[in-house]
């Protein structure tokens, strides 16, 4: 998949992962992100604390395709690097497409797989086996 | 492949190697650690210098399945971020599933691979045809 | 593929899609490069500003093999780290292995993929369906 013009990486994740029926799935990415926002999580008040970097070079894209309530859910990590070279990154909230696109390789599972909040430490878990 | 509860990401894999006799494989992860510890080789003192870093999401991690002397030969690059979004990393000594977990993609591949220390620079290297 | 002793990677790869006549492919690598020179856009003067990272282990490398004008067209990001663990990369200009070497595993699939210049943004992209 390539994406260009200001997609939404997340979006249009979730779009092909109906679209095309994915049972799951893994992907890889590279290319140049307009918008990259990622969050770390806060233990003590349970949220995510963004931060947003602004055309970056993606430098490394890896998540996965599950379903969530019949819904499809993306978990993405990532690497971006700016006009210093230096490498930020994490959990990734939202990613859209700079300048120029995006390369997203999808590897496809046949195997459904589901995401479940584990109670215990209120995260989102994937349900493997 | 999703590990939970301080699971050991080496340990795992190596287990996994043998229980499933993988021959070769190429494997991929994201998720959160508590522990990562990197080694940077120190090529006068012939010895990896190690540093840990704790609670840190894991942006990347790919890695290859082998065998050397019979055993399972792990080899994982990665890197992390925490609370300021900057990315460490390198090539990983150890790797612990902190609060949540990880989830890692395992591409197998039906060729058998051995590493071998080449004396020449006394590092372990995969031994491609 | 393992690479050793000072090969450059990109030229490798190249070799390999050429003999191979590999319509496109993702690969992903890790290891210790010798010579790691990234390049960040200028859009004002819509050049690659480069900068060279010597000895560093090679945290993640992500890219694709694609064709453009007859010849292979490989496009790489990746991030590098040294001794102070900080990873640094973006997307990659050159690539040569250090001591030791440099493990890439190579996703090949069936359909040809070219690159071409999109005039709006004088940027190459990959031409998918």
């Amino acid at each position: 998949m390539v994406l260009t013009d200001k997609n939404n990486v997340i979006e249009a994740l979730s779009a092909l992962a109906e679209r095309e029926k994915i049972p799951s799935a893994t992907f890889f990415g590279i290319g140049f992100a307009g918008v990259a926002t990622f969050g770390f999580y806060d233990f003590d008040d349970k949220v995510f604390i963004p931060k947003t970097y602004n055309n970056m070079e993606l430098a490394s894209l890896t998540g996965s395709i599950a379903w969530q309530n019949g819904k499809p859910s993306i978990h993405a990590h990532g690497t971006t690097t700016g006009a210093d070279y230096v490498a930020s990154g994490g959990h990734i909230l939202d990613l859209e497409v700079g300048t120029g696109s995006i390369e997203i390789t999808i590897l496809r599972h046949e195997q459904k797989l589901e995401r479940k909040i584990d109670p215990a430490i209120q995260a989102n878990v994937l349900q493997v086996r």
